[in-house]
């Protein structure tokens, strides 16, 4: 049976890292809200579950209903043959995961720093004070601490993760990209800093199925509805 | 053996979860940073671990080494006779616990929305109108939400996930009393429209070994330096 992935149709967002998994690994699934009617059916699983996500993306698998982004990719990991089955590997995989989500939560917030609630346009002075503060102190220690996580893998730098392709391979592809589509001045200087993640991303970045997404109509184009928006003002 | 956990010494914070999931199991556990050298200890483990958390909390337990507030308590729960071992029930467990992760970062943008590395002092007007935003909008969300998980509950509103207390029992013990110390006036408007949450936080704090933590000096009393903050001007 197909997995089916709830999450919003015309953005990347939080839901392309589990599009980015499934690709790779050539899993059989359906994008239900790009489909016709699918968004009705995202919105009533959100309202009706007896275990309702609290936002999407969530991942029907069955009769199984699994929310939050992090949570996802720990399910699927292993099933998909990306990430550890077990034991401190897959613990490890998982905490990696959930610093990518602390991540993602401070690259959004670089536009929203006073709420989601509010547009970007009403919050702009304070997007520039949040966007400076994280070119200069938040994505230098994040990516300092991935760059960090390579070099001490006992298998190599090549994976995060022992020696697998793993999952936090897909997911760097629109962490990475992402950065560079939203921040293209900061990061051509960040970048030199951290040359083990920038090979990790771009290694990703050209495996086979991950390609073939990327160049596809399934791949949605960034823009400024997700969470990495290009605002020339942003990028110090 | 004992735990051994690792966090900020003088905050309840993130770390604050991980207490009380310990003092309900009546675990053997040693919070390091409070312990004489043991800052000096808990660098040292983020400089040089192999595997080096992200930031605190983290915890010993034997080699095993895990990071990530949510994950700790992932990996602590069904050890402790807290949450469910395996299966679906231990995935919405965990959900539910990520969506906690959610809540509490918003709760900290609350008073430092334009980001951690500047002193709340300077972005007062900017936490106002988030905590403007927090109060109004995703306070009743959350909550909202929660409510809902526990109307939904097949076994009943006293716990969240099935019969047992649950490791989100204790969890909602520094999330609502909290939220109590941050907005007193805000929540208690709030509180009216939640009754099945506040009967459950109010629940878990009579529980004895919660409540004789809570008079212990093991508990650090709410303060300006955690996540929970009581700044009169943002409980509008």
């Amino acid at each position: 049976m197909a997995y089916e992935l709830y999450y919003w149709p015309t953005i990347q967002g939080r839901g392309e890292f589990i599009r980015l998994a499934l690709e790779e690994a050539g899993a059989d699934y359906v994008d239900v809200a790009r489909e016709e009617g699918g968004m009705d059916l995202m919105m009533a699983l959100m309202d009706g579950a007896v275990r309702p996500p609290f936002a999407p993306p969530f991942l029907k698998d069955g009769a199984l209903l699994v929310g939050q982004r992090a949570e996802i990719l720990f399910h699927l990991g292993p099933k998909l043959g990306l990430a550890p089955a077990d034991g401190a590997d897959r613990l490890w995989a998982h905490q990696l995961e959930l610093t990518i989500t602390d991540w993602v939560q401070e690259v959004h917030d670089t536009h929203h720093p006073v709420g989601a609630s509010f547009y970007y346009e009403d919050q702009k002075p304070e997007a520039k004070r949040r966007s400076g503060e994280f070119v200069k102190e938040r994505a230098p220690k994040f990516l300092g601490w991935f760059e960090t996580v390579l070099e001490r893998n006992p298998d190599g730098p090549a994976h995060l993760v022992g020696r697998g392709a793993g999952l936090s391979g897909p997911v760097a592809v629109p962490d990475g990209g992402g950065l560079r589509y939203a921040f293209p001045k900061a990061m051509k200087r960040l970048e030199r800093d951290y040359p083990k993640v920038v090979a990790l991303h771009d290694a990703v970045a050209r495996r086979p199925k991950i390609e073939a997404y990327l160049a596809s109509s399934r791949r949605i184009p960034f823009n400024e509805q997700g969470i990495f928006r290009h605002y020339p003002e942003l990028d110090g």
